[in-house]
């Protein structure tokens, strides 16, 4: 390609981006005020016409497929829409339809001295930009916690998945439609030119926060170059402290659980933390019970010492986020060392001590800066369905604005509201 | 300077900062843990070294005034330490210590179908920058606040106020230490070396949130390089808009007082907005008091139709922050109208609707995107002392995090908690 006709199509680009971010702002404005029932209406109707365009759906998905002979056997499945997933699509608009609406509530309405009245009241974000990978199923699913919370979205799926992502935006644009709603509140990036991204991470005009999900590439990659908030969590290196005072079965259970309920997941445990009081009752039995599930264990000169055959932990160990059966296991001194610990390695996600101690259990729980700290349950709850949210936007380990399961309040600000009859200040 | 003296002193700032940056992440994780009681024994004792240290602080001053000879009247004003600023310091000082601690609390802790209790605590950002400009009794405040809610400080005033603020910190100094808090917990960047403001924005590393206090130019400035997030707002173009179902007592009272009850706050009104139905008995009337008061008005030909000898508006005088006796009048054809100037003329600061119609009040609330909006009251009352919250670290514009006057639980953030007894998901 010549300078001059790359420089053109960097231009068709921007003009092509630069009207997806108006058309964005317009639509955000009405969908911002958009009563419920619409808003619910559009999401039905969006499950519904994915019901009916199941065939129209596994033919886009198929191109997808078929075009995509470079992706592994776990990138192929992660891109195929099969009927069970269309299947989980419908039923989760149909679940965030019946979610209670945020937008508008106000609290902490409160009469001042001065007369005034002073609360809050929940408002969309504006904009929200998603870009994820190759599961098209994001697209439904991100477009509804978007639309239900008042904001427009701009998505960017992967390129692998523009087929299957176009066919399912065209059914929630009909939705929009059916519900008297704009189409552009959900807009896909249909173009596979991979500067798009990069536009839309410099462009805090037209998007007020990006939600990156997918690999750690991505999301290292997004938060580079992002000029507006980012809702992300980069890893999910969760530990569980069994303390002295635990009580031998949840230990075990939660310890079990923590690691082997699923291998893959960012709330899983990574590594074990266990007070030497308690390292020689606890270690083997659970050490039996990981090998029995074909867990791989790396432990610390102390935990070998316990547990015959255990691999030896290094330096990096400390630090890995796994996603596999593998399990890193360090004895400590007490609690101290344990907080120690999960502070130098630790990701801010999530993190729990199995106690039966009053005290410990409150310390914990007050000086463990992660976004979920747990006593006596599995780091696996870390989610937004189990802690009550509905669904899922994503998970943040950052302080600012969301931290931990993002939902439908994760997409929302509040402003403050004041009711007065003539109030002056004096 | 040689180019090789000057790299030797870069590092040397490099390093000092560093240091800095390295204390205050220290003292915060001690900070955080702080019980109410010292943190609010450190406030106490602060306010009476700084009682004490009249004489210090009135010759550090001194100094500081001596060498700013380039200064005009209000900046010489702004940079005094007057014993009547001293005493407000020392107030707000006890102010602070009577506030309630927000770290710790616990709130909206449910029981989930699994059985396990899941809630969100309230915890500290972490480390918190200030930047500011020549008023030396912001170190004393900002402070306070800071601390109050379990942060470490870092603070960096106006050169011109060097040995002021030092005073001021060796006060802060002298109250941590007699509380057992380390006095890293605030730290004044002592350098007046432009340099360290550059370099205390590009490190997230040890700063989790940045807050500038001055005019517009610092304020850009830091919203451009800073890599942590800003609590900021930019500019206050606030609104009243008198509706057609306008009392007419409450229109006069609060549009004069939104204007005149004080000229340099980002919170005065800066264009009033006037219903076509009611500009003919309002603004006449409105007029008379404003020239009076001797406010110059600046108005649309409808307006100047009104009210003879009124002064021509043109298009930047809508976008205008004048601070000053200067108010932009416009007469609109209804409340979209109306809506649609603000959207696009204003800066989502504050905004107000003169009404007595529930449901033009109710639209008003709901569709002006601003930080606050009132009914029938004066944008005068966004602050952070009317709304109850006792002190406020600034005014927040963004919609992320923190809106509106930002206090104690604005230098917050919240964790999830789950409280189990060996639960496990299944």
């Amino acid at each position: 390609m010549t300078a001059t006709a790359l420089s053109a199509d960097t231009s068709a680009l921007d003009t092509y981006m630069e009207r997806l971010g108006i058309a964005a702002r317009e639509a955000a404005l009405r969908v911002a005020q958009a009563s419920t029932a619409a808003k619910n209406e559009a999401l039905r109707a969006t499950a519904g016409a994915l019901a009916a365009e199941r065939a129209m759906l596994a033919e886009a998905n198929a191109r997808d497929l078929e075009a995509a002979t470079g992706l592994d056997a776990a990138a192929r499945d992660r891109l195929t829409l099969s009927p069970a997933r269309i299947d989980a699509m419908i039923e989760g608009l149909h679940q965030v339809a019946a979610l209670a609406d945020p937008v508008g509530a106000i609290t902490d309405l409160v009469r001042r001295p001065t007369g005034i009245q002073v609360g809050r009241m929940r408002v969309p974000l504006g904009v929200v930009g998603i870009i994820y990978e190759s599961r098209p199923n994001v697209t439904a699913d991100a477009a509804a916690l978007c639309l239900k919370s008042g904001n427009a979205t701009i998505l960017r799926g992967g390129s692998e998945a523009l087929h299957s992502n176009q066919a399912i935006a065209a059914c929630i644009r009909q939705g929009l439609e059916s519900a008297g709603l704009p189409s552009a509140a959900v807009q896909v990036i249909d173009t596979p030119d991979r500067a798009a991204v990069g536009i839309l991470l410099r462009s805090p005009q037209f998007v007020d926060v990006i939600v990156p999900r997918g690999g750690k590439g991505l999301i290292e990659r997004v938060s580079a170059e992002a000029r507006m908030p980012v809702i992300k969590h980069l890893d999910g290196v969760c530990h569980v402290f069994l303390d002295a005072s635990a009580d031998h079965d949840k230990a075990l259970r939660v310890a079990f659980n923590a690691k082997c309920q699923r291998y893959g997941t960012c709330n899983t445990m990574e590594t074990l933390l266990v007070h030497q009081a308690v390292a020689a009752t606890l270690l083997p039995p659970l050490a039996a019970q990981y090998r029995a599930a074909g867990v791989e264990l790396r432990g610390c000169a102390a935990s070998r010492a316990l547990v015959p055959g255990m691999l030896e932990a290094v330096e990096e160990d400390w630090y890995a986020e796994y996603l596999a059966p593998i399990l890193a296991v360090r004895v400590v001194d007490d609690l101290d060392a344990a907080l120690a610990h999960i502070r130098t390695y630790g990701s801010q996600h999530t993190d729990a001590i199995i106690t039966e101690d009053y005290s410990r259990a409150l310390r914990f729980l007050r000086e463990v800066d992660s976004s979920s700290v747990m006593v006596n349950a599995s780091t696996r709850f870390a989610d937004g369905f189990e802690y009550g949210l509905g669904a899922e936007i994503g998970i943040s380990t950052d302080k600012f604005h969301a931290r931990g399961p993002v939902g439908l309040e994760g997409l929302t600000s509040q402003k403050w509201v004041v009711l007065g009859d003539g109030e002056i200040r004096t």
